[in-house]
């Protein structure tokens, strides 16, 4: 159980009662990791009583201290079993993932007054990361670091993207982490102008762009880095313009980060980078995405996000040029904020490097 | 798309219309495989209407005759998107996972005149299949049987199970499947009486009884059987006795198997034997589970499933004695429903059998 981590849930939310159903946010909150499929598995909070979990008998759980357990049977009547926990003059807030075939009985018995989406605190609350997440998050970090420079050693002239992404988990697992924390992206020349390129069985060849897009777990939490490179060769002129506004629109944009500044803005310092030196066409997504325990969390760097950021909000900075006919490139780190800046996880450098 | 299973579909439902957001069930009705992760994906299904997909513009489809595609894009409002397309007079059945973030925004905007869970007729048109899908689920079982086969000449006295169940997935593909069904069990000795082990370090000797719980996707389709062998040397009495009541359960339950029988009752034949026999405290789960596209679909043959058998409902019988003192053993075939009887898909014979 994380009392504080349920208090800043419950500080953030007008409901009287939230009812979490997404495992992530359930171990999150609670420390108790369930998956248990199909079948039912809720937390409910309410203010000023202890948390219950809903549990099919079928996952045993050891107990915890603070949390009470709800047991239900297949066959069970679930409305029922948390019709008899919630008030019907509650105005009751749903995980935004809680799927209909629960949802809709609860809702036909009015076992609350209202319902409503009440997931928004839960993800505001995980977009906040207390001091053991940031250690967790540190660490994930300092692993892809490394894993990077071990990643270059792999490069030689007619090896294929996907000979390369074959290995990484294997060093993930030497530097200490469990697991990737997504699929990884290796992409030569004209592929790394496809943001979302899966490594395939393109040859690298001298001149190559070398763009490695990865990350791992440590203990439950995310890393997620970008480096381009550049294979045997530097890069040509318009290729070194290329990469140094990539380089500029990340650096400008991260040293506008601070508690307070609203991400759209952040957004817009990397967008107008790229757009004043031509290329704003070729830069095709959102500037960043929150991060943790999962990849991609609620919250984006985007210009259509207007929240503010908060102190130890952890995302992506990950401008990109995608120009098939000059070099795709992209360059990405993960950033804390802090006060009056930012920590920035990353510290792979991020000068032009020829590899090979 | 595939007009005749939609028919059936149609066929099954009292509701005005059906917004089915399951991306498995959407490729089963129209062809279109998409899995657009978090974004809002669904098919509305009315009568006398073209179907109409609704699809994020991210991501592209090739036009599928007689599909309608509604296009959107991220930021748009799905609720009025959806109710430009629904009559606020309509029953609405939506799909049994919709999600609240989805469900709960129609409910309040009132764009239907009633919600309902509208699964079941999709769920009871996939159990019965046709001729398409019949064939090729024989072929996935006609290379479960032949991998079984293969299976069998992996063992040797020291092996451990997980390296067994390591070596699997190629045997698979090299006999034209695409991958497993679900992580295969295999299990020596004491381990065979928990019907879910994971395959781990457990060394194999002489007198175990090795058991396989395995299955591949042949084309979208699974495959699904167990057998319990005797490595070096054959079952003691006793052990004996077990097996041949397992088998005589699996066998008895097949033979009541035709059209128009109740599954609870196919469940009981193989229940009694198991308890006449003085077992029935060690069969401690359902006799089958319904499968094709996914390895449990929407069906139990257990006590508590009263519907009627249909013709071409496919199913596992899968009767299991797991007396850790004395043996755990399962055999499992796949089963097709026929007007008269069953066709029993997996050709592998159920004699005792010494491996090794």
């Amino acid at each position: 159980m994380n009392r504080n981590r349920i208090e800043n849930v419950m500080k953030r939310t007008d409901c009287d009662a939230l009812l979490i159903s997404d495992p992530i946010a359930i171990c999150y909150l609670t420390g108790a990791r369930l998956y248990p499929g199909e079948r039912f598995l809720a937390l409910l909070l309410k203010k000023n009583e202890a948390p219950k979990l809903f549990l099919n008998t079928l996952f045993p759980l050891k107990p915890i201290e603070g949390l009470e357990t709800v047991s239900y049977s297949d066959g069970d009547d679930i409305t029922k079993l948390v019709s008899e926990h919630v008030s019907r003059d509650d105005v009751l807030g749903v995980d935004k993932d809680l799927r209909a075939r629960f949802l809709l009985p609860m809702i036909k018995a009015r076992i609350a007054k209202e319902f409503t989406d009440g997931s928004l605190p839960v993800d505001k609350t995980r977009a906040v990361k207390d001091e053991k997440e940031l250690e967790l998050m540190r660490t994930s970090s300092r692993i892809n670091d490394a894993a990077m420079e071990r990643f270059k050693g792999l490069v030689y002239e007619g090896v294929e993207e996907q000979e390369i992404a074959a290995q990484m988990l294997d060093i993930y697992k030497e530097l200490g982490a469990q697991a990737y924390s997504f699929p990884p992206i290796v992409a030569f020349g004209k592929n790394a102008a496809d943001p979302h390129h899966m490594p395939d069985d393109t040859k690298l060849k001298a001149g190559d762009a070398v763009l490695f897009d990865v990350g791992c777990v440590y203990e439950g939490y995310c890393s997620d880095m970008t480096r381009t490179f550049f294979f045997k060769k530097g890069p040509n002129e318009i290729q070194r313009k290329v990469y140094e506004l990539v380089r500029k629109a990340n650096e400008d944009a991260a040293a506008t980060v601070k508690e307070g500044v609203r991400l759209c803005d952040i957004d817009k310092t990397a967008r107008d980078v790229i757009e004043q030196g031509g290329y704003g066409k070729y830069f095709t997504h959102r500037l960043g995405h929150f991060i943790g325990i999962e990849d991609h969390e609620y919250g984006d760097v985007s210009a259509s996000f207007k929240d503010l950021t908060e102190e130890n909000n952890i995302f992506s900075i990950e401008p990109g040029i995608y120009d098939p006919e000059t070099l795709g490139c992209r360059i990405e780190d993960l950033v804390v904020v802090t006060k009056d800046g930012c920590e920035i996880l990353n510290r792979y450098p991020h000068d032009i490097e020829i590899i090979g």
